[in-house]
């Protein structure tokens, strides 16, 4: 990777350490002595409502900082889309006030967005150096690279954006360098946990920075807004390095066979241990798929992946090996149909074949929905006569409720904001943050777009932005809409019908048709004799609206379309859209 | 509902205890002296490869019976499908040998088909007297009632079917009246477990019966086939009764609100238990879900469901007791669209209207595949502010590792063969019976169609047999096959642009268009330009075909798809499907 043009770098960026204006500057009590009741707006844009595409601004007088840009994937019935974007209008709409983007981590629900968002705002970027190293390699990709500002910043720092401070903190997640944001306005500090876990022995790096989330606390913070994913889930978050013993002991009892472990490519903490497990018991390490490749050769060059046994090979190498002396790292434990692992299964991918006797282990859970997508590669790998493993080599990136708890306990928040999350997950926080003693009423849970005004007085939701998914599909970023996923629902579901007639244009004569052609429908090879009737059906509508010298074209349309889905429909009970053409030809 | 038609019920089962032949009757080494190597087939129709569409022919000589007829639910990638029904081309062609269908139980993965498959073959059908009434339940709303043979057979009672004999066994399941088979050939004793598991405590009748698999286990089984469902799980399955101490806790926890509990309607155990926590709490119970009200109903008359304390109202009387006085047992707990809970929860049910405060509880877990549905409800119910329960309120009606090695203990078999599972939970139980001592070759993991040949002497696999899925879609069974599927998901995909033309009949020459219509692909009034592109380059298209004097319309619609599509993909990255459309004019 090439090294960032440090030209493009803002110059707001302090050490906690090194300003000597420190004690005041970060203390939001400072804020506070104007008198008068300040105002901070939060305004999320995204990320509510589902588990991706996190998205907020948050809003004092002309100042509006946007935490994250993330994208999120289609839901299933989202037919044909690639990925989903934030609608940002309410940020173009104030574009002069939009001081800058101020990034927690790596992951795409929180930097997918950029490339598409940055073609529209273009403002400075800020985020810890793997994140920065990862959002550089997209904009690096579109070329975007020379035109965006942005600058790295370490834990403990504070970057000034317009009246805002935004201090870094350490957390844990499942990918370095994650933080937690302390962001200082005028009305008071709001605390926005990123995605997170505690991990008190984290693979790379240390622990998140509770005593720093205890001081902030003791200070005051008006609102926190804390990660929702694992708020049903009861205890505490396992550590990662918890992992390490469970590979040792899978690498230990699979000797004699070649493993392959798929994974998420940005879990660079366990490829890690996989590597450190690989080099205890003399296997090489090859990295599948073009996302692993990707980050984890990123992580490398960076120094968050360490190779001292110099284990890693590329694929072209694994042939010298033995297989039993070999793990294969790979995408694709999600059942994505085009990531390494799934085309492995399906005798698809070009350099590697699953032999029978070959060991692959999922260290990951299925995300929910992809359980049957999973379970399919596993079939597949059982038929060739591989062994799946079912060892719980994997632990969650984000707190489980006494984790959450933990940082209420610290940060004793005047409000509570559950984000990152669907309803039931921002729910079972609001449950939790009641538990912990915050009052019902100063528990806020929001929806896309609602504009949350909070002062130390009271809090309220004062308005509506626009908000909404634009989703991608191929080239196209938002020519997709409700009107053509509708149509490819019903299109799906049970095809089309096609009916096509010529009509002389001043007459009004029948010069040809009308004709049938159906897709998606039925077999027609095998059903002559319902597309007869069907065709049958449409002359009789035809003849009728021209025989009454029907010339409006729309009826005449009307006229077919409700013939032939009342006959389609008593005959299949099925509803293909019908679209009637009529053409027009002068004579 | 109505009795069963006795004329009706063949007169070929014998009781076990009433039979004086019993003896030599059932004990299958009777057919082993007759000196010669004995062979019997094996060949499922369905149920391999999918947790569903059960169905197995077992195959002496001139007899066939069939195991199970079930239909399964359609793979994600079958757009528009409702059901899915095996393919019996093999009976149809072997009419004559077909004995009968001997069922296991009443769930519709083993008597979903009967009513497709009977219309076809028409043999006598036995099964246990729940399975059989809701067997005559799908007979009579087709109005086959009257032309079906079927006999009720109770446990320890023998049906005698050409070569064979089939003994009912009792066992353990998630719906009552369920069996295992010991099916007698010349060739050996083949037991089939149905779906089972092993419950000490049943809510209804009595335990598995496990003397009479050692008992028979002791003479000598040739072939186990074993449900493998929960193979990969360690441990044993815990009994229904465990539920209904959680059920009473959640009763007594949630006094002060409405309790919907949502659950498979034909858990009737499940439903009993609700029934007698209700009866205890002094609450009501509606059953609301048309699937719920049939299979609970039936089971009410039949006994199966008893209600002393008559706590069971409908639906309208429900307004007239307090909401905490009442509890909604709902279908819909796998978040399937059309069901009643679904409905409810997207306000769309016609009489029950979720409201703040109501405490909702999925006593089920989610069917791979469905973990999203069911979490798209779950957020649903929360949002309108109910109160979701995440107890695990729940226990599967499958054996676990330990009840399968369990049975393979007691039986025993010289061969094993995995049944009613993916290919992942056949190698699950193919691993645990070699853990029990079945010889490695002796286990055989079959694909449907395949006909396995038994013997004492050998087993193997000496052909194939037409197998497959058909479709229902609407009224159409068997008229959506592969090509209408691709087209569907092409069109889900993609959508379509239709290119539609008027030649002159003689002359070929342009009478109108070429016009094109477009549905899925974009919205239209936003690319303008695109669609105007497109439009020149089919122009361009035509009169290239027509200046060269090209009367082949095969050829002048393949170059106005070669040049749309690559038009289309270059511009949008994306393959709708082409339909170019040419109509003929006689002038």
């Amino acid at each position: 990777m090439k090294q960032r043009e440090n030209s493009m770098e803002p110059d707001n960026v302090r050490s906690r350490e090194s300003d000597s204006a420190y004690g005041s500057r970060t203390d939001s009590v400072r804020y506070k002595k104007t008198g008068k009741e300040e105002k901070v707006k939060v305004i999320p844009l995204g990320g509510l409502e589902q588990i991706g595409m996190n998205i907020t601004a948050i809003e004092y007088g002309d100042s509006i900082i946007v935490i994250d840009c993330g994208m999120s994937f289609p839901e299933d019935d989202m037919l044909g889309i690639d990925i989903v974007l934030p609608d940002i209008a309410y940020l173009e709409e104030n574009y002069s006030k939009v001081k800058g983007f101020v990034i927690t981590h790596g992951h795409e629900d929180h930097i997918g967005a950029i490339p598409y968002v940055f073609r529209k705002i273009n403002v400075p970027i800020y985020a810890t150096r793997l994140t920065m190293a990862l959002i550089e390699k997209k904009l690096e990709e579109r070329e975007m690279l020379p035109h965006v500002k942005r600058k790295v910043v370490g834990y403990g720092q504070t970057v000034t954006l317009g009246d805002f401070r935004v201090e870094y903190i350490r957390t844990n997640h499942s990918i370095q360098d994650a933080a937690a944001l302390a962001i200082y306005s005028p009305a008071g500090t709001i605390i926005h946990t990123g995605d997170f876990k505690v991990d008190y022995t984290p693979v790379y790096g240390d622990a998140i920075d509770l005593q720093r989330f205890a001081e902030l606390g003791r200070k005051g913070v008006l609102a926190l807004m804390c990660d929702s994913t694992n708020a049903e889930r009861p205890g505490h978050t396992m550590s990662e390095s918890s992992v390490g013993a469970i590979l040792n002991r899978i690498f230990a009892e699979n000797t004699g066979a070649r493993l392959i472990i798929a994974t998420f490519a940005s879990n660079v903490d366990r490829v890690q241990q996989i590597i450190n497990s690989a080099a205890k018991h003399g296997r090489k390490v090859c990295l599948e798929g073009r996302s692993m490749i990707n980050v984890i050769g990123t992580a490398v060059e960076l120094g968050y992946v360490t190779d001292p046994s110099r284990t890693l090979i590329s694929v072209d190498e694994i042939q010298n090996y033995a297989p039993e002396r070999t793990v294969l790292v790979t995408t694709g434990s999600q059942g994505e149909s085009m990531a390494a692992l799934s085309r492995m299964a399906a005798n698809l991918h070009k350099r590697i074949k699953i032999m029978p006797g070959d060991v692959i282990l999922f260290s990951s859970h299925p995300i929910p929905g992809n359980e049957k997508a999973v379970s399919n590669v596993i079939n597949e790998l059982s038929e060739i006569g591989a062994k799946v493993l079912f060892e719980d080599a994997h632990v969650s990136g984000h707190a489980c409720q006494e984790d959450i708890k933990l940082i209420y306990a610290l940060v004793q928040p005047k409000y509570a904001i559950p984000v990152h999350g669907e309803m039931r997950h921002l729910r079972a926080q609001a449950s939790l943050a009641a538990g912990m003693g915050v009052p019902k009423e100063n528990i806020l849970i929001l929806h896309s777009g609602d504009v949350l005004e909070l002062s130390e007085e009271r809090a309220g939701i004062i308005g509506k932005v626009q908000t909404g998914q634009i989703l991608v599909d191929g080239l196209g970023v938002g020519d997709v809409g409700n009107i053509v996923i509708r149509d490819r629902q019903r299109l799906a579901a049970d095809g089309v019908i096609v009916v096509v007639l010529t009509l002389e244009a001043r007459s009004n004569r029948l010069l040809s048709g009308p004709d049938i052609v159906s897709r998606g429908f039925v077999y027609v090879r095998e059903a002559e004799e319902l597309m007869a009737e069907a065709q049958r059906t449409v002359e009789d509508a035809v003849d009728w609206c021209l025989d009454r010298h029907i010339s409006d074209w729309s009826r005449i349309k009307g006229e077919i379309k409700d013939a032939l889905s009342a006959f389609v429909w008593k005959r299949t009970m099925r509803r293909p859209m019908i679209l009637p053409i009529i053409m027009e030809a002068y004579l």
